[in-house]
This record gives structure tokens, sequence and C-alpha cells, in this order.
């Protein structure tokens, strides 16, 4: 008869899911034991970089992550980046070992000893098997559901003496073989609907969110904005996780502000206001104000009955974006209105000394790959980044929905891991790298060539900017002096260069896409806000 | 009136809290608005951090000490180190920032969705006041309740947009002026009871668990074994997060197994077992065996009513530790017990290249000054140290009892802070260094002067360990090529020597010692366990 080890492992092979991300414990190694060769096990030092990385690689690579934490203070050590994961609509399997079952009532050291109750609000679903026979079962279970829409992050706490008892084989080869997909159009007649309504709109208007590039529907929302002539703007990009539409393109207007009273007042004009794949919205700071502009209605396309549900104004399709938009523009013709003024290009700012982040960007711009793939953590130049670099293809961005920072070093590891053919540029401040500051050493250990791309202001400018528009002021810890992220990084092997001119960026940041190991590049950028 | 601000700080100062920990967010900048200059901020660069700072804070003060986080996703970078502070007791008043109250329920950016679900099961109180008024009074519960027995961390969260509120002036005054103790000394039955026990019995012994540092019952412990003539075994070191007894005491015999097999084999003979401030036990890994050796009971003075309830064996009061051992001590008479055989000193473990850990910390125990205090995160020489070093006096170690990692390198500082007239020695594994690494940049950053010794073993060698015993082979994961914390620490401003031969580690931590930076002493050291 099978263990419950060759039936768990088995399962991963059969779910694609062939690269483990972990911090291992005492609790793990029965699970690691004769670990197979053609798994990969991939190192992280602290368990926010395991999950980071694995999120990365989730989003990147479309399937559903393997992830094995340490039992209750490893699995803490993971919250805030599983908080990210659950807004970025990840989908995880996390796994954790537990104390043996012989040692849990007792509470022996390391037991978890609420294990399902730790991880949550955070996973979809929270589980320890009651038996071990149950294991592999609870894994197909958690796998199936991560992937399921709304896609995110699931928990099993496996008992670490679990790992050899044995499974009846024809219940395990049920279990490993299903296939359980979640995608599903939206009902016809409220498709429909939807096209009448937006056929008859005279002003309507696209909001592109980040799971139009999750979903796959790229092509058909921009041949959807081309026939029905519709400017598009992305969602606010706090919640901005991915693209939703090509930034070069034509219709595209720009990146809605994410506060109440402004997001509608930049609508204005517009009777009708289409999301799609977007949390209506990811607003960020409370600007009151109305929620739509005087005359528009708003629907909204989501896979995420929680969006649909909690959204303050207007009607809802929970359905697979993709499918959806696809049947919404079978029953669109093209239309008549005038085309959208197409979109002015990047602003130039004037080089300074030291650079404002939206130069850095602009030398960025001129060296960066078609095919190149950004990670963003740097909160106070975001806008900057988006208008300067007007990313156009798909998969193209990866950011934390969740507003958690250690997502970004973490993430653009697992990303170039997932995406190995394609050059990523990890974009962070120096506050935001420290989040998740040892995967620089993963990124050393697995030879993975991440560009990073560090801007250096001394500060926590997004604090500055808040404290500011909040009317803070003598709030400490703004304030971090001396905080040298290349000397760091060279502690950890990656290769690191400073350098300050425009052209100087540009050239390191060329020599740095062209390597084949992980390059660093720090910038000492002028404090502040950067917006364009 | 006062507001929610003058009302929060007033009972901080009256409650003794005037040092807060925190990592600053949006959120928490109204509450930062105008920090007042007799309060002292300390940022740390990540969550971890912060709750482990404040841990060793508020364990080496005395204090309950405040925590000031992040919303959700900086109360889920702390979930690892607030599991440590929960198993530490460690009272920690944790609060977070919340989206404004218009904004929750539409779950806007950055909304901690379920803020009082989110840190269970690892606090001993959730909360989010309903109004802006009641903060104050939220905030004080916490405080009491963190700093009632058993001791531990407690979370409030508070919306961003409370501060400005007004509160009654007297209602505000009595929440803040309350003093709450709850130490209390068994009842005077249960202790007659105990005494005649214990001097009845032909061959008791004393296990002391580290509640007997926290409670101040380190001179009383003594007495009693002196007076009762007890040979007295340490608590086993996987949940002895302080000592419990002077280690060179001719009565004291050693550190117990953290086994149950082991450990009641090395209780054989003695017919009563007195445990105080300590779980019962904290095993690890299961080896089994009798729970009690042949013709022993167990008595347990234990704070904790879950510790008391969950011990698989034996009696226990639930009382505080020093109180109740000086009622006992007062009951008890002198012994006609044969005096325990004096113990033997520290074994000396010939030098070697490279070192083994135990010649590293017999070199240290060279220039350990008398009140030196050590904080350890070394899990596969933790027992080394305990036998070279043999510390005497009370509040001189620091340990994680929930064996989370992360603890160490944060903890030291927060220690060196509540004690800023005893050096602070923080011995930690290249490995270990690594959950809480930006420490180093506070500790630079506050010039907070921690002598860091990092043994360096290229592995994890706790996990080899115990891969071995559970006959594990061909994990992944437990190597730990080129991972250099000297070049790391450096990078974050710490001054850093790497030393090789036994005279230059005692000379290189002398140096160390007399300095008032943080200095880092970096050490090869041969790979494995080092137990003497």
């Amino acid at each position: 008869m099978p263990t419950v080890r060759d039936a768990s492992f088995d399962l991963f092979r059969a779910q694609g899911m062939t690269t483990m991300f972990g911090n291992p414990g005492s609790t793990e190694l029965p699970m690691l034991a004769q670990f197979p060769t053609d798994l990969r096990y991939v190192l992280g030092l602290q368990e926010a970089v395991v999950v980071g990385m694995a999120d990365g690689f989730a989003q990147a690579s479309g399937q559903t992550s393997l992830v094995n934490l340490h039992t209750a203070p490893g699995v803490g050590n993971a919250m805030g980046a599983i908080f990210n994961a659950q807004a970025n609509h990840s989908p995880l399997l996390i796994t954790a070992g537990q104390q043996a079952r012989a040692q849990i009532t007792l509470q022996a050291n390391l037991t978890n000893r609420d294990a399902t109750r730790m991880p949550h609000p955070l996973v979809k679903w929270a589980y320890e098997p009651p038996r071990a026979e149950d294991v592999p079962l609870a894994l197909a279970r958690g796998a199936h559901l991560a992937s399921l829409p709304p896609k995110g992050p699931v928990f099993v706490s496996l008992p670490m003496d679990d790992w050899y008892a044995e499974v009846d084989e024809t219940d395990a080869r049920e279990a490993i073989g299903r296939k359980v997909t979640g995608r599903a159009a939206a009902e016809a007649e409220a498709v429909s609907r939807l096209a009448e309504r937006l056929g008859a709109a005279s002003n309507p208007v696209l909001v592109a969110g980040p799971d139009i590039d999750a979903s796959g529907a790229w092509a058909v929302a921009i041949a959807l904005a081309e026939r029905q002539r519709l400017p598009v703007w992305a969602s606010p990009a706090t919640g901005g996780f991915r693209l939703g539409f090509p930034e070069d393109h034509p219709n595209f207007r720009g990146v809605l502000p994410p506060a109440i009273g402004p997001l509608s007042q930049t609508l204005e004009g517009h009777d009708l206001i289409l999301v799609a794949g977007s949390s209506i919205f990811p607003y960020y700071p409370h600007i009151p104000g109305p929620l739509l502009p005087e005359g528009a209605r708003l629907v909204a396309i989501t896979s995420d009955p929680d969006e649909a549900a909690r959204a303050p104004m207007g009607d809802a399709l929970v359905a697979d974006v993709k499918l959806t938009l696809e049947a919404l523009l079978e029953a669109l013709p093209q239309s008549s209105r005038p085309a959208p003024e197409p979109n002015e290009g990047p602003q130039e700012i004037p080089a300074a000394d030291p650079l404002n982040p939206s130069t850095v960007f602009s030398a960025l711009a001129e060296v960066f790959p078609e095919d190149g793939i950004v990670v963003l953590e740097s909160p106070s130049s975001t806008l900057a980044l988006r208008n300067q670099l007007r990313l156009s293809r798909p998969g193209s961005y990866y950011f934390s929905a969740g507003g958690g920072l250690g997502f970004g070093l973490a993430a653009s590891v697992g990303v170039q891991l997932a995406q190995p053919a394609r050059p990523v540029v990890c974009v962070l401040g120096e506050g935001s790298a420290q989040y998740a500051i040892t995967a620089f050493w993963s990124a050393v250990a697995y030879r993975v060539p991440v560009t990073f791309l560090v801007l250096r202001n001394a500060e926590y400018a997004i604090l500055k900017w808040f404290a500011e528009m909040e009317q803070v002021e003598g709030a400490p810890g703004l304030d971090l002096p001396d905080l040298d992220v290349a000397a760091v990084a060279e502690g950890y092997g990656v290769s690191a260069q400073r350098v300050a001119g425009r052209e100087e960026v540009r050239d390191a940041l060329a020599r740095a896409l062209a390597s084949s190991a992980p390059e660093l590049v720090e910038i000492p950028v002028a404090p502040g806000m950067a917006l364009f």
C-alpha cells in the first residue's frame, strides 16, 4: 500500500506543483525526507520571503504553488505575506508541520495549538486532518480550493508522524487524479443586458483591473475597448496588483486616483462605468465625495463574490472575467462613438541632482526589454514608474494589492523563477526592501538574475506625503538614515553598483539586465513623491 | 475636554509605558502626530523586529511594553514574534492602526478586515473599540490584562480617525489612574499540604523554571533548595526562556532533557518532584516512556492556569511563584537530608580548527562580566552555552520559549535598552540571525551596545541532528552556504570582526564588550550539535 508521502507527492506532480518554497524546521523533516529529484525545493531564510517568492511564482506561472512552513512560529512569520497573497488572488497550497499527534494535547514544544485558527482570516480554508490517512485527500482539497475562483491561499497543518502511514491505493488514485475547474461565463441573459446597456450608453468608460491579466483577458479587453471606443482607466494603483490594459494604448487614459471624491470626479461625464477584474475600489486615503459622478451607473465583472458583495455602489456579475468579456464582445457591434483622444506620452522630467525617480524610470524605459517584467514596491514612486514605463504586454507587472510591504523583493525572485526567459526588474525603496531582505540570499543561492533597482531617499516618503495630507506633524520613525541596501545586498552576495547621473543609471541598468546573475543598482533620489 | 490622544498618552505615562516600539504606516500617523517628547519611539524596520525588541524590553524591564504596528499586513508580519511573546509570558500592549471608520465596511485598501480575529490565538485579548471615545478605556483594559498573570500580549485595533475625538474628562481620569495587581499566594492550606509532602519526602527534587526569574523568586528558590537540601534541575532548555536557578550553585544538577522518556529517567530515584514556574514539560522530540519515574509524584507551582490544566501528570497550584515559594519556605524547617553532591564545573573541550562552540563559550566565560546578560538563539549550541557559562544572577538569560526563530537578535536590542548598565551578549547562529536581521539597523540607529556573537557553521545544525535522530535522509534546505552575517551586519553599520582561534575569540569578545557601540564577532565553528 502507498504511504501518505507517496500519495501526497504523486498529487503534487499530478497537479503540476513541482516547486516547493519552504523554510524547514524539525516538524517538517519527515515530509522532506528523500525529497524526490523531480521536484525542486527553494529555500527562503525567513517565512515572509518563502510565501512572497511563492506568491510571485504562482502569479507568474499561473500554477497553484506549494509552500512548506515550520509549525506555529513559521506560519506566524508568514502571515503578512499570506495577507498579500490573499489580496493578490494568488493560489497557494500552504502546508506546515505540526507536533507528533501523541504530543499535541499536552502541548509539547512547537505544538501549533490552534493550527486551523492560526492563519485565519487570511486563507480560504484551514484544516488539520483528524487521521494520518486523510492527509492526501486534505491536500487535494486544498489544491483545488486554492485554484478555484477567487484564487487564494489555503492552509493544511500536517502532524509530523503522519508521513509513513499507509493509505488505500484506490482512494489515493481517485483523489490524485481529479481535475476541478471553476471558470464560468456569466449567464447569457445578464451578458445581453450588459451589452444593451453598454451599446446604449452615450459615454461609457472601462476601468481595467488586475484580474484582466490574471484571467488571460488582455486581448479581449483591448478588442472590447477598440470596438466600443471606450476610454480606459486603470483601477487605482493601491489595488492594481497587475495591469489590466496596455498603458501605451491610445485609449488608455491613466490610473484612477484611489480616493472616493477624486475618483468620481475623474470619471465625470461618463454615464456607464464598466469595471472589469477590480475591487470597487481600493480606496485610500479617505477623501469623501459622491461615490459616482452625477448621472453615472456602474457595472462590475469580477470572479470574487466578496468583491462583488462589498462594493458600495453599482451592479456586479460574478463570473470569470475573460469568458464574460468574450461573451460581451461577441454581443456588441463596432460602435460609431468618436474614438477617445489619443493619450499623451510620458512627461519628461528635467534631470536634477539627486535624480527624481521619474528620471530614473525614463532611463529605465530606454533600456527596458520588450518582454521585461516589473515587480514594484516603491510606494512613493509607483505612479511615476507606470507613467514613464507604459507597460504594454500581459504579465509584465506585479505589485501587492494588500499594501503590505515585503512582497516586492521576494516576489521578484518567484516571478523570475516562473519566467526564466523574461528579464525581471524589481523596483524597491530602501525602506520597503527591509521587510523581506533575506530574499537576496535566495536570489544568489539559486542564481536568479533579477535586476534590483533601489531608490534611496533616506525616508519613508509615502508616509511623509500622507502626514502632510492628514496634517500630521511631529511623527517619529519616518526617516531612514544610513540605510544602505547596496551594502546589505553585497553582504548576501549580490553584485551591487551605486550610480547617480541619468546616463550612468541607464548604462548600469543595461549592464544589470544583460547579466545572468542577480544585480543591484542603487540610486540616490530626491525625497518626496514622484507622480509623473 | 481631552481628546482620545490626550487620554491615551496620559494612560501610557501613568502605567509606566514610556517606550513605544513601532513600524509606522499611514494608518498610524494620527496616533503618532506630535509625539510627546517625554516618550521614546524605537523604530524597527520589520514588524517581527518591532515585537521582538518589545518582548526583550518587557521581560528585562518588568514593565508592560507598548507596540504600534501597521494594520493587517503589519500585524501579519509580527505574528511569529507574538507567538514567542505569548510563550515567554511577555506583557505587551500591541496596538495597530485601522482604516478610517467610514471606509471599513466597504473594505478600502489597508482595512484590517477581521482585526480582532487576526492575532488570534496568540493574544489574551483582541479588541476594536466600537466608538472613538472608548479607545482610552480599551487601552487601559489591555494594559492591565497584559500585566495580569499569566502575563502576555494583548491587541487593540485603532481606527485612524479616532485620535481627535473628545472624551469625558472624569471618565478618562478614572480609567487612567487605576492600579490593578494580580499577584496572589496559593491558599494557606494548599501550601501547608505541600510543605508536609515536601518535608516527608525522602528524596525530593526541585525543577526550576523560567517564571522563578520572571516573578522575582530567585533568592527564595535558592533558600528553599538550601534549607530542604534539594538537588535542582533546570526545566528543559526548549521552554527555558529564563533561568530559574544559579547554574554554578552546588545544588544545581543541570538541564533536564526535553523528551518524555529521558526526562523521567533523569529524575529516577526521586519520590517528589517540585516544579516551580515551568510548563510540564516543553517536550521535544517525541521519545515515549513513563511520564514520571517509578514511585514519584509531581507538584507544580505556576501562575498560568493553562500550563496547570494541560500538564499530563501531577498536581498543581495556580498562584504567584514567588509568593507561594516564600510561604512554602516559611512553613519548612532546615532539613537533615544529606546535601546533594556538589556539581562538577564545566567540561573542558580541547580547542580544534574550526573551534567547537563549547570552546567559544569557554573563551566567552573568561571575559564575561559578572553582571552580563546573554540573549541566546543558537539552537544547536544552547546546552554548550549553559554548561560553559553557568550563569548565576537573576535576569541574566533570555531565550525564546516558543522555539520561533527571530526572537534573539531583536530581543537583545530590547533587553539592552531596558538594562543600559549591564553588558548584553547576543549569541546567534548565522541561520537564526536571518529571521530578524534588520534589528542590526535599530541597534546602530539607537546606539545600543549589544555584543553579537555569531557562530557560523554553514548549516541548520539542529535540523541535521533531528534528521539523524528521526532517521530522515535526503531532506533539502539544511545547508546555508555563503551566508555571511558579518558582511550583512556591516552593511547595516555594525562594526564586525571575523576571528578563528580561541585566544583571538576571547580578545575580540573582550574588546566588543568594552565598546559603547554594537559590535559583532563572527566565528567559524565545527558543524553539528554542541552539548557540553
